[in-house]
């Protein structure tokens, strides 16, 4: 059996100690630094060859910075003879640029793809792709695990009455299905339409929510304007209050003074991002995914089906 | 004949407009952002089906950034059916990790050149490759041009007396003997060596320059540790003069300070690398390399062979 070793990167060093405690060893010993002039310098300060290793690295802002990272690491595990080289990316950045939208567009989500394998990845371990289709953009193995069962296991432990989950658009109701399942609860969905061009969009919700606790569900909250503007809408149509949760916690621009200002009673994300101190505000919830990720590793690593840590 | 249009990225937005100049075209309308979280947005404002793109983007500091912008654009030059990608890269970033000098670690030089094929560039043009087997890298066309015949041009022109051209290390010989058979003048060399282990440098100067005016010449000046202590190493061994020149002046760290404080009497750098407004001081001329590089982008064009430009 291959030795299975577990690096990490700059982008979530408190998650990979998490996830080498919950497997039960070190972490490598490697650095990542910057020479002066801003460029990548990789020490692996410890023999791979032969080995399994996995290298924890979100693509998360700063996302270049953080893509070259992991892509130079590849590299140098794979001219040290590593056997196997898993990447594994809690948050995969880019991810929303995965279609031409418009016509000449880049699809980065696949340029991305394309690139890690280039390096030498051999197999992709991530949280929530955004689309589920960006596993198709791989010609090797990928893993999705998915973070509504972190998320609906905290909100099971709260005991909440006569809830509801909500999708704040169309494109999330799946999501919001899974989690409603495992809550055993209804679901509604924000049904934003623009009634003619240049006319501002109506929100109209689709499901009852009069009277209950609502739950709205993402997998990403960046801006937060979508989440905020949905909270709104269920409290002025008579829900009782309404909690928000997501997977990854871009949260950039004006989400945070959106996030406070809005009718939100608490928000609970996971750390496949890391929160800087400043948006570590008391309405917001961090959970760790290092348990899922640690036993996914495991189970990889045993060659086991990684879709039971689903069940 | 396919129309030949040339972009510009966010790194060399300038020179990019001297070269089209040069040229006789205008640039083609494009526009590189940010999204609120990071990601790159790149937009392409008209068709370039079918078209001969060149893209123009140094590799320089913030080197991440601008090597993401060059792949997103390349990935969305070939998703809106380019007929070739030609990628003028004045300054190659990471051309430094070009070996393995250290065991595990990366060849980024080479993994840059894999990552830009595999987005789909189909030809480099670049100048002063740090190392010519960076050709190699690559499975596409290379032209490397020569920042030599520019900076040999300007000195020509300053009609110095008694002149011997100076490498600062054994790597640089080549180079130097290029600039002194240009200027029909002597080589010299600093021949640094460790007498013993834990002993600091000794500087010792191979050639004959005392009484001379002397011109050192690299490649790249980063930090400037090794041009200021030659230049100094040269008035203290009877050099009448000294001026220093190179093609890339990423100038890191300390090098605006070591600079200032040096005997070096001038500096000449060409824009490869964009000189802040910081860094514009009267020790340092800059020379444009938009001829060169609008001269090769017309030979190319035209199916003409680019080495003539060195005749
Ligand atoms: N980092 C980003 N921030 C905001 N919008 C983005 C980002 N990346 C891609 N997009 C845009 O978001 C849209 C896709 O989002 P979605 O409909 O949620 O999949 C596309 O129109 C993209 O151009
Ligand atoms: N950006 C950089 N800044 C300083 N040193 C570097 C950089 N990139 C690579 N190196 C190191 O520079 C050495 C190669 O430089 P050279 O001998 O000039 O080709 C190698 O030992 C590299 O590890």
């Amino acid at each position: 059996d291959p030795t299975l070793k577990v690096f990490t990167l700059n982008s979530n060093k408190e998650l990979s100690k998490e996830i080498a405690e919950h497997i039960g060893i070190e972490l490598g010993e490697s650095s990542v630094t910057k020479f002066s002039d801003g460029e990548i310098q990789i020490n692996i300060e410890e023999s791979i060859r032969g080995c399994e290793v996995y290298v924890i690295q979100s693509t998360s802002d700063p996302v270049n910075q953080h893509l070259m990272e992991l892509l130079i690491m590849i590299d140098a595990l794979k001219r040290a003879s590593a056997k196997t080289i898993n990447v594994v990316i809690p948050y995969y950045g880019y991810a929303r640029q995965d279609r031409k939208a418009r016509a000449r567009e880049p699809i980065t989500a696949k340029l991305v793809a394309n690139l890690l394998e280039t390096a030498g990845a051999t197999r992709v371990i991530a949280i929530d792709l955004h689309a589920t289709q960006i596993q198709g953009f791989f010609d090797i193995p990928v893993d999705q695990l998915l973070g509504v069962p972190i998320l609906a296991n905290y909100f099971s432990n709260k005991n909440l009455d006569d809830i509801v989950i909500v999708s704040p658009d169309h494109g999330g109701v799946t999501r919001a299905r899974k989690m409603a399942d495992r809550l055993k609860a209804p679901i509604a969905i924000i049904d934003k339409r623009r009634p003619r061009p240049n006319v501002s969009e109506v929100m109209n919700i689709v499901g009852n929510i009069e009277g209950k606790t609502a739950i709205l569900i993402d997998d990403i909250i960046d801006t937060a304007g979508t989440i905020t503007l949905a909270a709104n809408a269920l409290m002025e149509n008579g829900a009782k209050e309404v909690y928000a949760c997501c997977t990854h916690p871009v949260l950039s621009g004006p989400a945070m003074d959106r996030i406070q200002n809005s009718s939100i009673k608490e928000l609970v994300v996971t750390n496949t991002i890391v929160l800087p101190e400043e948006k570590k505000i008391d309405k917001i919830t961090q959970l760790s995914v290092a348990p899922l990720l640690g036993e996914a590793i495991i189970r990889v690593h045993e060659q086991l089906s990684v879709s039971k840590l689903f069940d």
